[in-house]
């Protein structure tokens, strides 16, 4: 350590102030009685956009964007170094990992002295700065955990600062959840709508306590900053960046063009015009913005330049800062604040231009990220179950590939085509690695209860990725050469759970029996061609080959599975057993018959009109319901930005901005056939809706949802004319312009059409204003029922009309929106370099509750959708499987269960061996009568074969002690509130004897766990 | 020095080798026997272009080009530390000697290093990369004395390496004079013109060894390469800039895109393809361009994977280089090499792109330049006389300022407008504090014999730089007013001279008196309105002042001075004196007679045709010389780059290329009235040829020759149409396509039209392929006579037709001619808002002798031009100023003088007190049947007060020995050329005892002299 210190030395003396012919003061520290300035260094390095991940960090693909971070680490070390001073932030952990790993002994320990001495501040700390409208709350955690624990471990620090600088609007979810409960002291960030800003500037409002949940409320505060403009330098004078045109600060008399006074002139007023709009006597300047500091030298050479002069000059006080020092600087000054409530969506940055597309850009990656998301959560569980590995297979590929896409301009789908493919190819990597790893798991479980000791099994399972597609080569098995299937059904949950299996088989005649060896009813139903060729297609895109025969049946049955465990199923040949399969009756109505058909064999029953082949009621025997209802498909326009007004800025529909230009019905009134399949699991509706557009509509027999698995594409554009495909579902419910959607699938917020509660809004977007984000659902009340609609993936919905529910499912588009990412959102599927537009493939799911009893449905069910069967599938011959093997297994107490209201989001073996374990209260004050209580979850149960030694509460990102963070946490004045905050009910402590978790409304705990 | 060693480990160890995970050997050498690919690291800094040398320096400005020298030096020394395999380069001294007084001594010191190490090498070595076609040979010499000394002086290195990778074309006084006289061991650069560059590809001669001098042959020979294309990199792919598009080399296997394949083949590919069209198993890749290595480190790590890697591929041998390891391989591997002599004029880049143009662009500047280095000549011997003054006033500004330009886009005419104006006013800056010096230095020789214990003068000497406009304030004085003035006529010359001086005057009632009190015979010329109000319109432009009245009187007399010293004169009332100036007697023809009319009061006389008024015939009655004789003008369109052929690129004319769109006589038979004024001392004629030009043509009593006084402009540009303006000397002389040009004003060399000594010419620009530089003057002769002229700034010329000559004056451009500049060449000179095209005052000379009679005039006559008489006036009212003052004077010994063919070019006090002394004969072998014989002069002679203590004889640059050079000089193998080289005279050395110099023809023999 000695001879770095020396090196510090030399390194300070070299470059530093002491040996240099113009010496800089650049010590300065706030003053108080003026106004400072805080200069934040930083660099704002997207984690793919333009480039992939890595591209930008290596910096090749310069020709699309010059931009290497690479660049930006290497050079910021020595320039730290020159001078205690500076400072700098950094944020993206995807780059500063990888930079990171490329790092000698060295290296990492003099970063390592820079960030302890607060040189480098290592903030947001997440793998990436997640977008916020269309991330998972659990994929958010996840990818901010995996960048701070990171932190921690080679730090010993944690981020203190949330810096989500550059979402296209923010969330409530980040602001209480992934802000107040990570334990940072504020959250800045620059996108907010026009007209909001303006509002702000006025009444210096920029700043403010913002409380995102209404359950949680003062408990899980945050002090938060809208920027002023966006998170770049004040204004054009202030870029330092090698070849930047801002005027540098030309000190040395001995050349020309001096400027000394100009510049300092030039720095004041741009700091008096932000503090006009600002509260207290302490103003930021992000002096930074995408991928700068490639040669931080350049940067730091003006900034020390200017805290000089300007100081000298004295009429401000200039600084080096980071976000950590301005917020402190902002508490001190004891100032009341605003407070601020639920989100800022949507956001529009101008007239026209509501950044409400990217709610459903690029629908199949959004669907791919849930998907991996949720097999991520099971795997881990899996992998705990097995015991942790250091080496491959593990998880760690597939959470680095879930954490980065999660970036802003990942799942968001506002990246280039090439950029897209990369997250997906990176999931891809992930699953195939996660897939061995599960399946090695359970063929551990199966062969043995001593799951913990398990090499290699003998059992190899294979699983379906492409099952939605019918994709499944395992299951295409053929029965009649005395083969059979084991279906191990896992679940995920940390309940018991039923849910309808459907696997494709080449004949129909089958059986399925359980692990008991009893035959269990199941049905068959034939699969339509159109599905078969959407298959071949997507197969040979996909895997670069084509499949084999199509099957030609689907094969459904109930399985149930116990919490965190698996039931198994197998297969047979019919022949060879007693029962059979129920084939499915098919009807078939060309629209040419008055009268309706009713659908569903439980207590949901859909009834259509013949004629129309159209949907128009809704009844549930059970609870009395009975309703209109309508679904229909129609799309816009996109408009292609060709504004002939001078006025407005040109703008056109594209991957981040909803701009429709027209809404056109897609009528077939009976134009196309209606099949409706029956059986005893389920009921089928198949519906052609255009030549480009089908669905299947299934009610469950032992469901009291509806559920619609839509086909849409290719959109056709050889008209010139891009097209935003939504689905509505019309009621005559008086909902009164008001519909509730979810906050990252994890608080319902209330909306209002037309309506912001923070300002007077203008209208110039009726349609695309009214947009907003689902990850969860969406759904409207009136006096009697409420209808919710769940989602399988991240889109963006409204109500336009009371009543009425739309989803945007598909968009394709033929113009670029001008905000950088200079493509249109045109996706291609391309096979044998024969491109086609991209196919979507998705489902969501209805339900009519009585009013003030859809939560229940929504949070459990939404439970399920987010995280279904995972299914494993091996052939065998012995015809005996279920007595060789443990048939089924559960990874906690015998007939334990979490309560209905609590969820296990995470159970994960860390790297040392300890454990991580998240629960989440599924429910908000108020949401439901029963539900929306105190709950609690014996921790010894979930650990019935080891023994708990320790438990400590974390944070939610689990690089603290709860305690620590609540201790250090700060009570902002809120403007307006005296001491009648009401109080907040929280879980108390959990006593080492007992081990009891309690869990209040909305509460996520999380622990680390000591076993022996 | 310890401590700096731990400093240069800890820097090796954190950046190098050692400590990365992935570790790269960049330690390669020379490999015999396989193809050496030497990576030449270089940075090209042009010392002003689009930008001033000082915003190129601070990286102001950069809306206009992203570039700062500043990044580049400060970012080469860490990346240089980081690995002592990595080289550089640096080559222009303005910008590293303003980097390097901004160092404090600790990096100094570890530059130091680096440069003794060989890892920065300090090459060319000028303050700028001088351009070679309109610089005068002693401004080359003392640019890269200043450059050379300092890196002497610091670093105790003698740059190897001639690198003028830029200039437009290259001399031969660049190859054998500022290449191997210098002690180069070889010279680079990029520029030849495109047919010659294939026919060298072809022929593998692109390396030659160059004999610039016919003179000195083979003792001034130097190895050259022009380069396969240009200074950069040899494809797209090796860029590595940040932001650069190449694609790096990816060789992090746990990322996407590794390449190193990829890269190593396209690496490989590019040095065979070089391989094929070199000699030897080595190549050079100039790793650079423009303001390239801004942060070095983005250049080095690619280029230490590429040696890595391509070395561990083994087909080729990478290396980081410099061209002198270069150039020793190639010496070592004892190849014969084609010989080249003359030089590479004119430079076409391709078709129709005849790089002849800036010959003569920015006329006014490079008459700037021309007058400002004769006074820098002037008063560096007047700084000696007084003795070297550390503090200012000292010619270090101007030197500076003449220094840089000569930068090959400054005194060449194709930088931006405000650059041009930023080197004038440089050099105006220089020139006021020299002027100063050189005041106060006369004021301390008029008033003691004691020169140099001189303090603070009391006679004040004024000068007028602007005497050509006829502004000069001191001389209007009134003389009534019992004032009188003294004229104080320096002749820096080392002979005596006798010349004509011509002051304005405010009366006509004048006398002149000698130093001795004797009344000398003078003339008053009247002046012509015209010229009055250039004066008025320059003068505010200039000095931003309205002059006082105009003076309406020249009054000329002859001066004589002695070497290297001074007379005075004095004007008085002529009413107060017996005798006064005689007025000239005036003649307008306004072009209705007929007949003649004869000019010339001595042996020369001009015949004008009365009607036409225009010359028609010269005649001198001392040689019987009589041949007809036509002036005339006229004006090529400048193209303006429409051409509509798709298979040739547009080209316009402008500030580089001259392409002439159609040749347009300008015919003024008797339109405008001729004058003419007679007098004892001159005669003049004055014609105003068109309403923007006008000249006047002088015959002088005392010359042989003609001088003709042009005033060209505003070229008129309101018909959207460039104007370029030459004038034609039309004889009957039988030329036989050949003429005469001199290499910057030192050799002349035969110059044949529509041909080139080197290549089979195809003719595409008959006119523009036809010019050539001029700085000295050009003649072409017959089988009886040779008819000279002689210029007082570079211009273009040639002779386009057999018998006549042409020299472009002034051009004024309206389109950009596509070579970066992106201004047309459209100079205007504004006063209060009112912009006018640049008006050129100028004259050229010309005579004609018997063959073989002619360079005797040239080149006598032509350093009298170069270095005119420096008059200073000072007003006095005793009536007996001799008297009372030293009023004559010559710093050498009384009745010595240098032989007619020998001029002191240089004599200068050193920073130490040493003197440095150049000398240099000025005929080539067989020029003057007399001249072209050795030379020699007596030192003691030359400083009669003072004991010489040491005489060292150096190199050209005064920075290493004669001898030590002499002694490396290598002896390059010519294809061809066995033993027979002639050989080469050269002067002695110079023997302690007689202290004689010797000058061979040619020769330039530099001195460094210790006095006591």
């Amino acid at each position: 350590m000695a001879i770095l210190e020396v090196f510090l030395l030399l390194f300070a003396v070299q470059f530093g102030v002491e040996s240099k012919p113009i010496t800089y003061n650049t010590s300065q520290g706030i003053v108080t009685g003026k106004l400072n300035v805080h200069l934040v260094p930083h660099t704002h390095d997207d984690v793919g956009w333009l480039k992939t991940v890595d591209q930008y960090f290596v910096g090749s693909n310069n020709s699309i964007q010059g931009a290497c971070v690479r660049n930006v680490l290497d050079s910021l070390v020595p320039a730290l170094l020159a001078d205690r001073n500076r400072k700098f932030i950094y944020v993206e952990q995807a780059f500063f990992q990888r930079w990171w790993r490329e790092q000698g002994e060295i290296v990492q320990d003099i970063v390592k002295k820079l960030v302890y001495s607060g040189q480098l501040e290592l903030i947001n700390g997440g793998m990436c700065m997640h977008d916020e409208a269309a991330t998972h709350y659990i994929d958010m955690i996840d990818q901010t955990t995996l960048g701070h624990r990171f932190i921690k471990q080679e730090f010993d620090q944690t981020p203190r600062i949330g810096w989500q600088i550059d979402p296209f609007g923010h969330s409530a979810v980040q602001a209480y959840l992934l802000g107040a409960e990570v334990g940072f002291d504020s959250l800045f960030f620059a996108r907010i709508d026009y007209q909001d800003r303006e509002k702000r500037k006025g009444e210096k409002t920029l700043e403010f306590v913002w409380r995102g949940s209404k359950t949680l409320g003062s408990s899980a505060q945050i002090f938060s900053g809208a920027f002023p403009a966006n998170y770049e330098p004040p204004s054009d004078e202030f870029y330092f960046e090698v070849n930047d045109a801002s005027p540098i600060v030309q000190d040395d008399m001995d050349l020309f063009d001096y400027n000394v006074q100009d510049r300092v002139d030039a720095f004041v007023a741009a700091a008096m015009s932000q503090a006009n709009i600002t509260r207290t006597n302490h103003i930021m300047w992000t002096m930074g913005t995408d991928f700068k500091y490639q040669y931080a030298h350049t940067w730091f050479r003006e900034m020390d330049k200017f805290i000089h002069y300007v100081n000298k000059d004295g009429r401000v006080n200039a600084l080096y800062s980071t976000p950590s020092i301005y917020t402190d600087a902002k508490f001190v000054a004891n100032q009341s604040w605003p407070l601020k409530t639920n989100d800022f969506f949507p956001y529009a940055d101008r007239i026209n231009a509501y950044w409400t597309g990217y709610f459903t850009s690029r629908p199949a990656l959004k669907r791919y990220v849930r998907t991996m998301s949720a097999y991520y959560l099971a795997a881990r569980q899996l992998e705990f179950f097995k015991g942790r590995n250091k080496l491959r297979p593990n998880t760690d590929t597939l959470a680095d590939a879930l954490a980065i896409a999660q970036h802003h301009d990942a799942v968001s789908g506002t990246e280039k085509q090439h950029v897209a493919n990369d997250y997906a190819k990176r999931l891809s990597i992930g699953y195939v690695e996660a897939e061995e790893l599960v399946s090695s798991s359970l063929g551990c479980l199966v062969e043995s209860t001593k799951s913990h000791s398990c090499g290699k099994p003998i059992t190899t399972f294979e699983q379906c990725p492409l099952l939605n597609i019918s994709y499944c080569p395992p299951s295409q098995l053929d029965f009649t050469k005395q083969k059979s299937l084991v279906v191990l059904v896992y679940n995920p949950l940390g309940w018991k759970r039923e849910d309808v299996v459907r696997i494709p088989v080449i004949s129909s005649s089958v059986a399925v029996w359980d692990a008991s060896g009893k035959e269990i009813e199941s049905q068959i139903l034939p699969i339509v061609d159109a599905s078969g060729g959407m298959r071949n297609e997507y197969v040979k895109a996909y895997l670069g080959r084509s499949p084999s025969d199509a099957p030609k049946y689907w094969l459904a049955f109930v399985a149930s599975a116990p919490p965190l465990g698996y039931s198994s199923y197998t297969v047979y040949n019919a022949k060879q057993t007693a029962a059979s399969s129920v084939i499915s009756s098919v009807q078939t109505l060309q629209g040419h018959e008055n009268g309706t058909i009713e659908v569903g064999q439980g207590n949901l029953k859909l009834i259509y009109d013949k004629e129309r082949g159209k949907l128009t009621q809704y009844t549930n025997k059970r609870n009395l319901i009975k309703a209109s209802v309508e679904q229909s498909y129609k799309f816009y326009k996109g408009h292609i930005g060709n504004d002939n007004d001078p006025q407005v800025i040109p703008q056109a529909s594209g991957a981040y901005v909803f701009r429709p230009n027209g809404t056109y019905p897609i009528n077939t009134d009976g134009e196309f056939p209606m099949t409706v399949l029956k059986g005893p699991v389920l009921n089928e509706v198949h519906q052609q809706i255009n030549p480009w557009i089908s669905q299947i509509t299934r009610v469950y027999k032992v469901k009291e949802h509806a559920e619609v698995e839509f086909t849409v594409g290719p959109i056709p554009v050889g008209d010139g004319i891009g097209k935003e495909i939504v689905t509505q579902i019309t009621t005559n419910m008086k909902t009164n312009k008001t519909f509730y959607t979810d906050s990252n699938g994890r608080d319902f917020i209330k909306r209002i059409r037309d309506y912001r509660e923070d300002w007077d809004l203008q209208v110039n977007q009726p349609v695309s204003g009214n947009y907003y984000p689902i990850n969860l659902g969406i759904y409207m009340q009136d006096s009697t029922t409420e209808l919710s609609v769940l989602v399988d993936r991240s889109l963006g919905g409204s109500s336009i009309l009371d009543g009425q529910i739309e989803l945007m499912l598909h968009r394709r588009l033929l113009y670029d929106d001008s905000r950088g990412v200079a493509e249109a959102l045109n996706e291609l599927v391309c096979v044998d370099n024969d491109c086609r537009g991209l196919i979507i493939r998705g489902s969501f799911y209805f339900r009519i509750d009585p009013l003030g009893e859809g939560a229940k449905w929504r949070r459990i069910t939404g439970q399920e959708i987010y995280s279904p069967f995972l299914l494993a599938f091996a052939e065998e011959t012995s015809g005996s499987w279920a007595k060789s093997h443990v048939a089924s297994f559960s990874g906690i107490a015998p007939s334990y269960s979490l309560p209905d209201n609590v969820a296990l989001i995470t159970l994960q073996e860390l790297e040392d061996g300890q454990v991580l374990l998240r629960l989440a209260h599924l429910f908000e004050v108020g949401e439901d009568k029963d539900l929306s209580a105190m709950a609690s979850v014996e921790l010894r149960k979930l650990f019935p074969t080891k023994k708990i030694s320790k438990v400590t509460e974390m944070n939610l990102s689990a690089n603290q002690e709860r305690a620590e963070m609540e201790k250090r946490r700060r009570v902002w004045r809120v403007e307006g509130m005296l001491n009648e905050e009401p109080k907040v009910v929280r879980g108390g402590p959990v006593d080492p004897a007992k081990l009891v978790v309690e869990l209040s409304p909305m509460e996520i705990r999380t622990f680390v766990i000591d076993l022996e």
